[in-house]
Formats: structure tokens, sequence, C-alpha cells
């Protein structure tokens, strides 16, 4: 599937093809477009060499081949990677893919003890295993990076703890919130995203190497010996399960899509805010382009990616889901189809996650601008409210009717209501009292809701030190 | 969204509808239509009112009201809920949600006591709150009816570990498997699944009630009380977040998704299996339709009806990973499209899944027709590739040349390989003795596979065992 | 798939549920939520009775059946059809499906002359009609809605033809565009889904009854007329397709898909612009909720939920799909998964547009704030560069480097580009003149713009023109 | 998004990984993998050279630029196309896209008259030309490939118009049917396919350029002039709409996922009549795969790719559907994510569709096979109660009556219905007589059915025509 963008027009059975399409109408050439996936499989070599290299062993040790083969074989596969490593392995499409690339060149390097190393093997399982390695090892990467991107929120949370901004609903302002505050729901957020990956990744833990094609083997491996060396806990328990089954992409996809939701959500926010109409944030240089002629042009072009991102995911995991549909056991061709969208998915989530760290650690809030939209729009009338529940008993409904009225007279004198005379509420109310402007700041407000998980300072201060104390 | 199918034609702007679309072009009529959600969400009664009971219960703990008012708004809802379990209930669309219709028919049961159960409480964490014990039950279903399901499995795999069956790659015969073996693959496929249902239901199990609108509470309230009154682990640590998060929707709907998924597969193999062609297993008829003229027909209908609902599951998720794409905090309208495509998935997956253990208990195997085709195709041939590599030592690539050498002289011979006169065999190899036969037939070529977890009955029962100690 | 709200907790096989769920795992009570489809394609009523009607006559016609039996089935069918219309049908799951339950109805009111009604036709020919007529349906009121939605936009268009506001790229003002200009963009988009719906509609326009169970009849029906009847351009040609396709459903929840990511995208801009950020339009009451407390908050429901409509929409699109994959023909079990996403899909769809176009006919611009936006940022930067090119024959590049170094004058002396005195801008290029003024306002600016389909007035007011008289 | 197979483990922030990532965590490189796209839109370079190349001779035309420099344009523009063609042009990743590589190279080539070819353009409305131009020519070739695989689908059709295979519903035989009949429905699914890409084509055949950056341009440009030479219908009539909207890319598309489900539910028929069991068909060596030991053995691998492909393409329109939804008006980065699922999605399509066509003309139906599964089962059945209720005008329900009782008969005796004496109907009702046997054969029931589109020869022969007649 290599884009080579010189490619010349082909010779079409149709012959109305403007500019030609990839494929050419032969059937050998259709064939070897279905069958060879070197093109995008040989991004598995560490995985395929690490398998063959834990395989060996195991039959050395099992008596299978001798401790000499093994060794060749080993030594062998030292060479391959370090020519891979170096870039000077010839990936050949004849071999198909990367399990008969590298064996072929074994034999080059080894010769005919190159063909012991599948004895008790398949491309079945070898491919099940490889592409498990991959996987688990994207699920490790995606949860370690996501505790980066936590480090970073939880870094810029901290140092604007305080900082009031509007709390939306609607993308109406609602009620004053704190940034910190703001910040740290996406910290929750990422945080389960960090947990479904790890819970991913301990139940894919397990080695299917030793499955062979099928049915298991009447050779006397060792599974437990492949499955340690390779890092698993275990190895899998049906060797039909092992060679049919994809859930555990499947299911780290899922996991992806559901974290680029949220870096989704957070990258609209960010665009949003760094709108001349909102002004809330700048963004750094880094992460935006400019215009050579509109210097005041901040582009926020690493967010709107983060944003798409999810539909490329979201995609991968429908593409995968519609090939598995159905499918009968054990293994099907159709299963080639699993690789290319999990690879590009998990590039996609990478790329994003890497993005939104850095962009977070870059952005700045303009805390003017906030504050002041935070204290717009009577965004204290839930706390007056609250406050003539709380302190005069007043029946909720009751107390949201003189809000209402007192709302309406600070906007006839053209105040907030922190600026309306107490003469004025009194008037509502005769149990009013001085104490209740206490309320009517937007920072009053902020700082009175201090239950567990709510935006007070002080209460996103100690989640802020529950998650550094967890992630230290 | 109630589906009156004696809607007469309405007068539209348009004009030209021939029976008329669902909604008029009122104003008011479609902010209704938008705005009412009672048709759908009063699938919530129950956490409701649970939710309800314990924020009251808290409420009067916290001294934010008092005993006696608590007493009243319990004894309220109760005879709710008592309503509403003999179906005497009056649903208004009036008070468009299960909230609001619960809360105004508490008024009319307690009078203005009832108002002060909306202290320090929002309709924004009421909902994530029902919505998440919703979602919570679900899983806890799921996860439960997927063992029943393995039950099924386990009992029908024990009955059946002898029974040889073709095992198959890209539906054709490939090396003998036994039916046990077959059937334990989807225990351990099924088996991931319950895993996952368990996981999500850890993860979203924290009570986002006192969240408030999104900042949390001035109130004294303590969110630990009535997180643990409800079940949960603990209170969610973010108010933003209780009010703006679905990740615990589409982490279920994932974990439901795949699960589909591998029911399809299983759905699928049954749908062949069926056929008159295959005839390997015989469903009963409490899972199959006739035709009144044509008695041997057996239509797999829950098979059939089990294989799509993977559509319906996927498209769930899709629907709600695109409602919640770009959503800023906290909460937007948009999100009161959660809940009909997860309502919709889990009762898709629940019939599913009761109909496949159902019909895996009913299922019964042509234990002939499976035991012919397992032994057509020369389908002992690796066997004997693996008998040279092990007795003889030959390298994998002589092994396979001598088995195609052996395929050959027995198709010209017209018997199976276990049919070949050793003498022919000796012609291609003469170290080949006698003992080869014991891996010839396909009862002797699973019987081999004693790999852990292969094929073999003794490593199938072993298996068997294992799972049902571990669901004990 | 009824949801009562009152159901109780059954007693469940698992018997862990809480709150229990929908289906019992009895056997017979699985078969028949499995088969019986009367709970939604009872909607199907009109469609079937027609269809039943046009048959009915054809086989009079064709002398199948006598004068007399047509007579009597007419006058019973329209006896059932005025029965549902005055909601006194007695609909039974025990008859399955609309079908039956006509059928049934039938024989009870005309006796055994009802049975030859069922003549030369079959359930899966049927089914396949009554879809397609409802799907017809579907996509002309589709197309009529979206045209009565271009209506309002031109009408709003024209209002504001010369209204400017800032034209955006990445969120970031760019240009200066008229408030028309920008809502004929959306007229565009809607024109072609319009065009979508009909060339779908005309596609499908092909009549399945006659196909029979797959295989056509040897009866001598007139397909023709029954096709004609109905108002197909004539019947389909292969009766296995007939019964076996739905290529017509998965075509209009394509075209409904589109049009809905269209209609989010015009959602998104309302809800951003009616931000107190924004502030460059008010919504009506009729389309947005408010708050009893705070009276200024207008929540842009109405656009909310319009946005998210293309996740239930791409949901249904993805889940009939997923169905559809891999299903041999002719017809199986799976289609019955057809009938809900698709009636669900163009519910969404029709809210969504009802919902819009009385949205945009209330929507009033802030004429004021759009065009201050329109102004800030140096927007015409691009204006003076093109001029440079234009009148002095600048090189591109040069003339860039110009209007850079014209812009950060400005910004030093704080002032537009149209406010900079002519000695500066000739202090960078000489052949500078008076009249580059006549392009650095924003009116200049979008004015100028008079290529085909530019932002010009002039030129918006020629494709609202072109657009009304199309329409007309 | 290169695939390199020797990269190195980077040094990552993380620390973490194995074997590393795609991505450094540094703020440029991030920034470069965000905003370069040369790796994928390379492809687009024909079509951007040939916009650029009417955009210069229109502009000339126009006085815009002078004959000389448009000359040189063209020159240098033939240039960079030999080079491309040739393999020698230097795509460089600093020129981050196709437009500035092609560019940038012109200025190499010719010197600073290369900038004069921007004038009137911005890369908004060339990027929005040259995807429209690769998807029309994705779609058109896409239409080309359909009608070759409906041609080999029509030469198989006729060669075997009298076959009998049985017709299935749930996967059970129903009624004989002619495998020239089945093959003749996938001929009218694919017919409407091709519908589906040429109207999608119409729709989409107008010219964005001169869009410019989103508010068209100030300059006395020709837009027909530019839509004429690059094969147009017309230019797009509104700018905003010209750079905003990928909709063409949507319906194309779709119309791609809808063509490769018709694809996936032939792929399966092929797998499944191609399993031991079944027997149907024999696939040619060129489009199985076999075993070296098992010579019996042939995989289906690509009709098993091409049912997968509906995976990869649903989920490229999943992709585009997701990344559009909610975007505001004009461009915004999210829309560089077009590409890579558009090309994916055609590469898959064309693949699958070259492949289908291939292997439809090399396959060959067991004859033999097939006619002995369309006779069993009594699956003439439904022939008998119709020619009851034909010639002997029972009631439907009677005629069913009698059918089932004969069949049970002839189960009593071994026998088929066509087996049945004729004494023995006779006993069951008097009136049957001896030419009921005409209608007892498989061959006699599927001859029967001349209903247009109907399963008789004569009537599959006729639609053979009817399809010839039309492609000439």
């Amino acid at each position: 599937m290599t884009q080579d963008p010189s490619d010349k027009p082909k010779g079409q059975a149709q012959g109305q093809a403007m500019w030609g399409g990839r494929f050419s109408a032969k059937p050998s050439d259709l064939m070897q477009a279905i069958n060879v996936s070197i093109g995008f499989d040989k991004r598995l070599w560490a995985q395929d060499i690490a398998g063959s290299k834990a395989h060996a062993a195991m039959l050395a040790k099992a008596g299978v081949i001798s401790s000499a083969d093994e060794a060749e074989i080993q030594r062998g596969l030292d060479t391959v990677r370090g020519e891979i490593e170096a870039g000077t392995f010839p990936f050949r499409d004849e071999y198909e893919d990367i399990h008969m690339n590298v064996e072929a060149r074994l034999r080059e390097l080894i010769g005919p003890t190159a063909g012991r190393l599948h004895t008790a093997r398949s491309r079945n399982d070898q491919v099940a295993l490889d592409f498990r390695l991959w996987v688990r090892e994207a699920a490790e990467r995606s949860a370690a990076q996501i505790d980066d991107l936590i480090g970073a929120l939880l870094a810029k949370a901290e140092a604007h703890a305080d900082v009031l901004m509007p709390g939306f609903t609607h993308l109406q302002p609602a009620q004053p919130v704190t940034f910190g505050h703001h910040l740290m729901a996406y910290v929750e957020m990422f945080g389960r995203d960090a947990g479904r990956f790890r819970d991913a990744r301990e139940r894919m833990n397990e080695c299917p190497l030793g499955a062979a094609a099928l049915a298991g083997s009447p050779f006397p491996i060792d599974r437990e010996m492949t499955a340690k060396a390779l890092g698993f806990a275990r190895p899998t328990a049906n060797s039909l399960d092992s060679v049919s089954s994809r859930d555990f992409a499947l299911e780290a996809l899922s996991a992806a899509s559901i974290c680029a939701t949220h870096l989704s959500r957070l990258a609209e926010e960010i665009v949003i805010w760094s709108t001349p109409q909102f002004g809330f944030v700048r963004l750094s240089d880094a992460f935006t382009t400019g215009s050579s002629i509109m210097p005041q042009k901040k582009n926020p072009d690493a967010a709107e990616l983060i944003r798409a991102k999810v539909g490329r995911i979201l995609g991968s995991l429908t593409t995968l889901t519609v090939v598995m549909k159905g499918l009968p056991l054990a293994y099907s061709k159709d299963m080639q189809e699993d690789k290319v969208p999990t690879f590009e998915a998990f590039d996609a989530l990478e790329l994003a996650l890497l993005a939104m760290a850095g962009m977070v650690r870059d952005l700045e809030p303009n805390v003017e601008r906030m504050a002041a939209a935070a204290g717009a729009g009577f965004s204290t009338a839930t706390d007056l409210a609250d406050w003539l529940v709380r302190k005069l008993d007043l029946p909720f409904r009751d107390a949201h009717h003189v809000t209402g009225a007192a709302v309406k007279r600070a906007e006839q004198l053209g105040v907030d209501l922190a600026g309306l005379p107490l003469a004025e509420l009194q008037a509502l109310n005769q149990g009013i009292s001085e104490d209740v402007f206490e309320v009517l700041t937007p920072a009053a407000s902020a700082g009175s809701r201090v239950s567990y998980g709510g935006t007070a300072p002080s209460e996103v201060r100690a989640q802020i030190k529950r998650w550094k104390d967890s992630l230290r």
C-alpha cells in the first residue's frame, strides 16, 4: 500500500481513467496486492524477532532442537535485528510478510538450520503474537503519554487554582469556577483513560505462541517459558481462541476512541478560548501558525488537529469491528485488515496526546478576561438563592422568587448583584443582612463551594495534591 | 419518541407529504419535542427515587433539612415508587423528564416540603447519577448473563469434549479439533467480555451526586454518605467532570460492542452449521421457525438476530461518541442524546445473550457428520509432517516434501493418509515405521495436541475444570 | 421493544439484577422478543394497506381472483384503514407483524376470502414493498423540509445581504464577509442535500411487489400495474434482489447523515454566536430555554439538539451497514433490524430540519457586534496586498512584504489600516495613492469581491435571486 | 506518516516505551508532524498541476498576468510534471504540502514569475480543487470498474442461465432458482452502485477555484473559463461553501460503502460455496492460496479480503463524518484529515472491485452439486401449493394444508414430491391431475416463475439482454 507519487498512468482494462488507479487488473498483480502485507507489517519487525528468539530458546530447552542449532538461530536473529536497525535489511515483497522476510534472511545467513525455528509454530500464532506485542506496547505507551499530559494539566491547574472563569452550561456562563478546577475535570477524564489502557493491557497479557496453526502442538513445548520470556502473565488457554481473536485490539481501540473524545473536548475549548471574542487563553507560537501579513493571527492548528483525531480513531474501531463481525473461527484472511487501522489509530492518538501536553504546558490564561467574564451576567444569582435557603431557611422556591426580583432590580440600576445596596435587598426580604455580600462576588461564589470535588480553590488544591501523590 | 401507529396525517407546512412526518412545524411543538424526555427517561424512575431517598437522608443527617421534613419526603417517595410499580403513576409531558415528574408528584403528595429535596442538588448531577446507576446495573447484568452463557458453553463442551470436527481456516478444513475445544474458544472470549464489564463497573462506580449544577455546593453536604448509600465506592472528585462526562457509558457500550462481535461469530457458525450442506448441528424448535409446508425447514432466526445485534450496538457506540465529540464543558443539551442509544444497545445485548445461552443449551451436534468432515481432505497431513520432524528429526522443509508426496500417492490410490500401506510410506522415506499410523487418524491427531490450550480432549477437560472452579 | 416504566423486577436466572432487565430467559419469551416486530413495524400500516389494495386490484384484473372477491377485499381493507386511523384497531403481538395483523383482521371482517389476497405474494416482497414506500416517503419529506429550510435561509440572507461579519478560518477572523453570504453557503450545502434525497428517491423508485418469496411467481401477475398504482416508475428487475437488498435505505441514511453534518455545523455556529462573548445573534425564546433566576440566560437548546442529531443518524447508518455486511441472499432474519434505525434516523432528521428552519426564521443578527468584529485585527490586510498587486503590479511576494510593514506601523500608531495616514503608506511604497483607502474598510473589502460566488453584496443578491427563481 | 521499518528507538520523554512511538515530544517536531501533509497529499500532484495550468491560462486571458509570464509558468509546470513522472522531483518536507512543493520548484525553475501564479488564489481553494478533482476521478473510475464487474457477472449469468441451485432464505434452501438469476441479483445491486457514483460525480462537478481564501477575489477572474478547462460543469456559487465543504467526499464514500456492502455479500457467498460441504463453485488458482502439504486446499483469500473491505470503507466514512461534525466555517485544520481516509477507502474499493471481477470470470459452478441441492428438502412444496390454487382454485390456506400432508407422505415413502405416485396425491385431493408433475421438479419450478424479474431461464435471459443493451 505504498504511495508512490510518481506512479505513471497504468494501462487499465477500463481505459477511462484520467490518471489511473492504484492497481492493475492482472490477476497475479491483484493477488499480490491482496496477499503481500510486508508494506505495513514490517512495522512488527522487533516483535517478530523477539518472539522468534523466545521460541528458539524454548525449543532448545525442551529438547526439540539442539543447543547448537539454537545458538546459530539466535546469532542469525541478532544479525537480522542489526540489519533492520541499520537500515540495510532487504525487505522483499516476494516474501509477503515480516515473518517470511525474517525467516528467509535467516536462512541466507545460517542455512537450513533456519528451518528448525518454525517447528511447533505457525504463521497464525506468530502474527497473533507479534500484533499482540505491538498493541500491548501501544497501550503502555498511551498510558504513559496520558500520565505526562496529566502532569502538564496538574502543573497548570496548580498555577491557576484561584483564577476565576465562567463555568458554562450550553456554552452560556452559569456559575463562576476556577481555571484550575476546569483543568482538573480533564485530569479526572484522562485518569480514567489511562486506567482503561492499563486494564486492557492486563487483559491481553497472555501469550498466544504455541497455539500453532489453530489446534496446539504435539511437540513437548513449554508455553509458560515463552510467555514469561516475552513478559506475559501466562499463556493463552485455548489455541483456537489464540489465533482467532482480536478483541485485545478492539479494546485498545475503544480506550483510544474514548480518550480521543476527551481530547476533542479540550481541543474545542482551546479553539473557542483562543478567539479574539473570548480571549481567555494565549497559545504559544509552537502550536499555532500565523499569517505573513496579519501578525496578530494565531491559528490554533494543533488544537484543531487534535479535535479531528477522534474521527480517525473511531473510524479504525469501526473498521476492525466490521471486519470481525460474523467471522467463523479460526483464521480468515479478513483478519489481515487488523493492522493498518490499529497502527493509524495509535499514531493519531500519540500525536494528539503529545501535542496536547505541549500545548497545555505553553498555554497562558488571560486572567483579566476570564475574571471579567466570570462576573458578568448575574453569575452569582444561584449563590444568593442558596444563601437565602441556608441563612433564612427559605424554601427553595421562595428563595428563587426573591433572587429573580433582586436580579431584575440590579438590571434596572445597572449594577451587579454585588453592587446592589443592602436596602434594596432588604426591600425584597427583611432578613437579608450585610453578610450576604460575602457570597455575591465571583470569588466568594467559587470560594464557598467547598463540597468534595467543588470549585473552591482549597478543594481544587486538595485534589491536585491527591493526584500528585498518586502519580509519584 | 412514542410510535403511535394511529397518527393521522398532520397538516405540514410543506404539504407534500403523503402520510406525514412525526412532528409539526409549530415552534412550541418542536421545542416540546426537543425538551421533553419523559418518553424515554422514565425508564430511570427507580434510579431517580433511590437517588432522592439517599439525598434526603443525607440532608437530614447534615442538618440541612429537618428530620420531620426528611420523614415526609421519604414517605412521599415511597408512595411515588408504589404508584409507578402499580402502574398508576401519572407520567406527564408537561413535567418534561423523570426528575420533574417525580418531584411534581411528590409536591402533590406532601406539599411544599417537597421543594426542600432539591437543596444542594441540580438536575445536572441528578441525571448524571440516575444514568450512571442505570449503566452500572446494565454492566452488572451483562456480566451475569455472560456468566450464564459461559455456563451453557461449559456444559456443552464437557458433554462433547471428544467429538471430532474440522478445525477451519478460511472456512476450509485444516486440522481436526474437538467440538468441546471449539466451544471453549468462545468461553475464553466471553470470559474476557465479562471482565470488561466488571472493569467498567469498577471504574464508573463513583457517585456524582453533590456536584450540583457544575461547581459543587456551599451546603455542608456529605458526599461520602450518599455515595455509600447508593453502593458507590466513593464520590466523584471533580464537580465539572461529574456532570460533563459520559465515558462510563462509552466504555460500557464498547464492552457491549466487543461482546456482540463475539456473539455474531458464534451465531454465524451456528447458521452455517445448521445448513443441510454442513449438517453439523441441530437447533431446537424453541429457537428456530419452520414452514407450514416444508416440515424439514428450520430457520435459525435466533442465531440470525443475534448476528445482527452487533450492528445496533456499534451504532449506539458511534452515536454517543459523535454526540460527545468536541462538546465544551459542562452540560450541553446534546447530552440528552445519551440515553436512547444506551438503552437500545443493552436491550439488544441482553436479548442476544439470553437467546444465545438458550440456543447453546438446546443445540445438539451431529457427531457423525462432524467426524466424517474432520477426516476428509487429508486433514492429518500436518500430523505426518510433524511426526517426521519429531521421530526422524527431518528438517521441517524435508518433512513437508515427503508429506506432499504421501498425500499425492494417497489421492492416486483413493485412500486417506491413514489408509496408505506402510510400504508406500516407506518408499518415500525408509525410516517411517508402523507407529506413524498413531497420528494419522483425526482422533489421533486431536489427541496428540496436548500442549497447553491444545485441542486434545484431556487438555480441553482440564480447561473446562479450571473454568468451572473459577465460576464456582 | 415497548418501554413500560412500571416493569416490575423479573425473576431472572442470574438473580443478581437489582432492577431487572427487559427480557425473561424463557425460550418462548425470547423467541417472541426476537420474532415479534409489530411494536415497531406497525408504523408501516398505511404502506401495507396501500400495497395490499394495489395487489388485490391487480389480481382481479389478471383474473387470479374474482371481481367480487376483490371488492370484498377492498372494502375490508378500507375498514381496517378506518379502524387504524380512528385508533380502534386491535394490534396483537400474537400476529407478529403489521402484515399479519392486517391480514388477520381482514379475515375477521370478510372471512376466508381474505386468504386470496396473499396469492402470488409473500411476506418477503410485502415487507420489502412497505419499507421501500416508507423510505421513499421519508426521502420526499426530507427534500421538502430542506427546501423549506432553504427558504428560511434565503429570506434571512436577503434581509442581511450587506451586514458585515468576520469570515473565519480556524475560528480566527480572516477577511470580512457578509452575513448574507455566510448563510448562502449553507443554502448551497442544503441544496445538494435535497438533490441527494431526490436522486435516492429516483433510484429506489422500483416496485418489489411480485418478487414473492424470492423467485418470482408462476401466477400471471402484472407487475407493471401494481408498480404504477403505487407511484413507482417500474417494477424491480430481479426477484432475488428485490427481497434481499436494502441499499435504498442505506442511500437514504447516507443522505441524511451528510445533511445532518451540515446541520451540525450551522448549529455549532449558532451556539458560538449566541455566547455573550460573541454576541453575534439573538435567538428567539421559542428555541431557547431560560433560567428562573438568571433572566439574561438564553440556552440554545434547539441548536444543541440539532448538533447532536448527526450522532444518531450516523449511528443508524452504521447499524444498517453492519447488519447487511456479509449477508448471503436472499432474506435473512438479520434484515428485520433495518427498520428501527431507519425510523429513528428520519425522526431525528425531521426534528432537526424543522427546528433549524424555525430557528433561522427567528434569529436576529446583532449588526453592530458583527460589524465591529469584521473590522478588528487588520482584517483588510489581504485587500491591501491585492491592491498593490492589481494597481502597482507588484509581485505577490513584494506586496506581502509591504503589507506586513503597513500592519506593523498601524499597530504602533494604534490605528486600523484604514486609519493610517497616506504618508505612512507612501513611506513604504511611493506608488500608493489615495484610492487605496477604497479597499481598506471592511465594507470596501467585502464589496470588492465581486468574482462569481464572492462575498460582495451585489453577488450575494444575484445568488439569492438565482435560488429563488429555481425554487419557484 | 511514512512507515520506516528501520525506525530506531527514540528517546522519549516518558522513557517507558520498549520500542518507542512514532513521534518525538519536541514541540517543533510535533508541529511539523501536524502541519506537514506532503507525505500523503503528494498523491494530488497531477491535479495540482492541472489546476495551476488552468489558473495561469485564465489569469493571462483576463489580463491579470502577461502572456509572457503565462508562457513561462506553463513551461515550468510542464517541467515539474515531467520531473514527477520521471521520479526525479525533489519532494521536500520543508514545503509542507504538494502545493508549496510545486510552487517552490517552479520558482527554482523560472524565478520570481512563479509568484504571479498565486494571484487571486489561495491554498484554501487550491486544495479544495485538487481534492475534488481526485474524488471526481475516483468516482469515475469506480463506476467504470463496476461496469467491468457487471460485464463479468453478465457473461457468467448467461453461460449458466439454466443451472439450478437452491434459493436460500436464512441460508436454508427455500425454492429452486437458477445460478444465472442469482448472479443477476448482484448485477442489479452493482448497477445501482454505479448510478450512485455517477450521481455523486455530477453533483460535485463544480469548480471551487476562484473562491480564494474564503471570500472570493477582487481580481477580474473568469471562473467559467477555469471550470471549463478542468472539465467542470460550472464554477461553485458560494466562495465560503467552496472552501468549507467536503460533502462531495462524504457522498463518494457513502457510495463506496454501499458498494462494498454488496461486495461483502457476494464474497461471503463465494466463501461458503467454496467449502467442501457446499462445493457449489470452484475458484481458480489465481484467486486462492493453497497449502504445500494439503493439495486439495484452496483458501478463498481474495473473497475474504473483499469481504473485509467494507470495514475499511465504512471506517473512512465514519472518520470524515466525525471530522466534519460541528466544524464552523470556513477552513479549519481539522479538514486536513479528509484525504488519507478517502485515499484508503478508494484503494480498498478498487482492489475489491478488480479482484471480484477477476474471481467471477474464473469461477466455475459445480452444476451437479448445485442441482442436487436444489432438489433436496421438498423445495417444490410451494409449487404444489401454488398449483392447487391456480388449477383447482383452492383457497391459499387449504392448498397449504394439502401440501403439508403431501410432504409428510413423501417423507414416509422416502421420495421427493416429484416421486409421489399420483394416487397418493389424489388421496389428498381428488382434483389433482397428472400435469401437477410439471411443477414438481426443480427445473419445472424455476421454469414456471416467468413473472417479470422471476427466476425462469427465459426471464433471466431477457434481463441479461436488457443489461447488455444498456451497457453497449
